[in-house]
């Protein structure tokens, strides 16, 4: 494996057979850990020629592909953000539409919220799905959302868990072929990314996120995969609600066609690009039909049969989740929000209880965070930035004050809009 | 330690405390091995910056130093080269001076030769004392040549060890810090270098010799350690031997005032210098007292002394040491010789069992080349290049071909002299 080592290491591009041997290697348990971080390294600090990207990623989803009958026609994904409660309202909506929908998810990583641990707020709903249980339910309602199996794209498990240890998470090359790895698995042949961008988000920069953007766009093309992304705002939380039962909530109320402006603004822009993919119309005319499907109930029914299916008590969440009690954070000053630390604002509910701070942790669904502030909007000295869902005590003292620290006053130089850019192939 | 990995990742430097800490949690086995890979790759591709490098060694010196009643007064260390059995008449040669020296030498490393395998090529050689014999020896007869203890700066050989299969040999801030550390943690206050350049070294390149040279020079200074680099010529084998027992000849040669002119150019010049480092005298006059003690027989009997001392039959070696039977190599066609692949010839050497395919391979004291053909030399179609020395069969006809195939005709472009450039303080 040397040879792979030292190609990376020396710019040099390799055959794909070479590189799909390292990844089967890997998989079986035959190249070192020693090595494969040595590699890690040497791809963080030089990059990865684009035909290579494109073998890694490839080799990488075809040692663990999804089953024909398991699949969707159309994905999702989030590179991660405070508040993205947006897989719960577009996997009813979407498939409302008739387009089957099977979203593999993640728990909670660092400050950003994970859709299962959202789930799981609803009783008795079931993330994990037998094999035989997840094709009929796509047979059925045309719609799950479901933790990853271990079997999807292990290399992508192996090489994570390197990343994190060995200070080689963020790599353009190791992000994108991690990404799209795992969607490759999924089998679904059009796929809509949501690439956050700003202060909340793994990527803060606009350019890099694009960077990304585009080149998850080619190793899409290179395997005949329909990609649209979407740059969207991270530099203030998505909607008002983080944490878990109360972004439940207010995923219910988008999907009753209330809640807060700016999730119903990326929710019906995903959307409308995932059903312009998978019906081939327009993204206006993808637009009209999911406004519809969302105003006219139809995507609040589905949701019922959805997290029915999956054994939780949609009618708990309806009549409302247990919320912690709630406590207003006011910054005793008065200005106008020019900067939002948003990843802060994650770290703060991670720190309630609403994330894990380590592996084992167990999630309090019933915390969280309802943050009002959104930038440019002038603030009074009593007027609450954001409310604090948490028992009293030490812990929701240190996330106010975690909480006053990440609102700036002063001329916002940031941008307020949900969506910043669309990237999409022709 | 994420924090290490980091910093040399984005060529940050680090307190000096800090490196201190890492190399501490190396040796205490608290570093996992994909860490290190890591940062050993990170250092590979960023290089370090000179602070770090001290620091680096220093720390890696303290973890194991040698105790004081087994310093020398002066070392020497050679970066690794083909036919270099230089330290075989060194050792002698400078303490027969009344200069305490003690030498740690490790094994034959790849299409290099190793000091301890030639020295057990001599009958009842040892090559590990205890302490107390080591200690003993020192003060009866001053000289010394072992095996390196596992406590002595044990962090290089974990480094090492990870370096080898990572593809992060070839770094100059880790090769000076691996070769400075184990010279520090010997004691010695004085140092000569001896690194290699040429097709059969390390450092194929001049400036890239000088510039480890140059770096190993002011890692030394930064520790009060006197060194002076020689950057010698490995463009050819040193000497005509090439082997174990054949070089030990040829070493007891040179001890008796005959042997190639090259290697006795060579011999002179270290040790002129480490004389001139250890008795703080100019190089010059110092050359005169070390041509005295090689041409006047004393070091000739220092070398009687030393051998017994660590139980070899040094009158087995006098009378010459059983060597496999020879067969003359010849190339067919008459030309100049232009250019000697020297690292095929040890890699010949290497594979009719003078050096080891796998760590466990046993070495044969008795086979070997005698190189003949030196740059810029004619040479007859029915001339021989070199003589093997092996028995008949399989691997000795494929050691011939790879010794043909080491030589080319032409205009000479290499220099031919032994010793091509000083380095040294002031």
């Amino acid at each position: 494996m040397i040879e792979v080592i030292e190609a990376a290491r020396d710019r040099k591009p390799l055959p794909a057979e070479k590189i799909r041997e390292f990844v089967q290697a890997v998989v079986g348990g035959r190249v070192p850990d020693y090595q494969i971080a040595a590699w890690l390294m040497a791809v963080y600090l030089n990059g990865l020629d684009e035909a290579s990207v494109f073998a890694l990623t490839a080799a990488m989803a075809d040692e663990g592909t999804t089953p024909p009958r398991m699949r969707g026609r159309v994905d999702k994904h989030s590179t991660g953000g405070v508040g993205d409660k947006t897989t719960l309202i577009l996997a009813p909506l979407v498939s409302s539409l008739g387009i089957p929908l099977l979203k593999m998810s993640g728990r909670g990583l660092g400050h950003t919220g994970g859709t299962l641990d959202k789930l799981e707020a609803i009783p008795g709903f079931r993330v994990t799905l037998d094999d035989q249980e997840l094709a009929r339910q796509m047979d059925e309602i045309g719609v799950a959302v479901v933790a990853q199996s271990a079997w999807l794209a292990p290399c992508d498990g192996i090489f994570y868990a390197l990343r994190d240890v060995t200070g080689t998470v963020d790599s353009l090359p190791l992000i994108a072929s991690s990404i799209m790895s795992k969607k490759m698995a999924g089998g679904a042949p059009n796929l809509v990314l949501d690439v956050k961008v700003g202060s909340g988000a793994l990527m803060k920069d606009h350019t890099r996120a694009r960077q990304l953007a585009e080149l998850m766009l080619r190793i899409g093309a290179s395997r005949g995969i329909r990609v649209t992304a979407l740059l969207t705002n991270m530099d203030q939380p998505l909607g008002q609600a983080v944490g878990n039962a109360v972004e439940v909530m207010e995923a219910l109320a988008c999907l009753s066609g209330q809640g807060p402006e700016d999730l119903r603004e990326e929710v019906l822009t995903l959307a409308s690009h995932m059903v312009s993919l998978a019906q081939m119309v327009a993204p206006d005319e993808a637009r009209l039909r999911v406004e519809k499907a969302l105003d006219g109930g139809q995507a609040l029914e589905q949701w019922q049969r959805w997290v029915r299916a999956q054994g939780g008590d949609w009618l708990a969440a309806e009549r409302g989740l247990p919320l912690a009690s709630s406590v207003p954070v006011t910054l005793g000053r008065r200005g106008v929000v020019a900067q939002i630390d948003t990843e802060a604002i994650g770290r703060a509910a991670q720190w309630l209880g609403a994330g894990r701070q380590r592996k084992d942790d167990r999630i309090d669904p019933s915390v969280g965070i309802r943050w009002y502030a959104r930038l440019g909007q002038s603030v009074e000295a009593d007027e609450p930035v954001c409310e604090v869902l948490a028992p009293p005590g030490i812990r929701r003292d240190q996330a106010m004050e975690m909480l006053r620290q990440a609102v700036a006053f002063g001329s916002p130089r940031a941008r307020s809009q949900a969506v910043l850019d669309i990237v999409s192939h022709a």
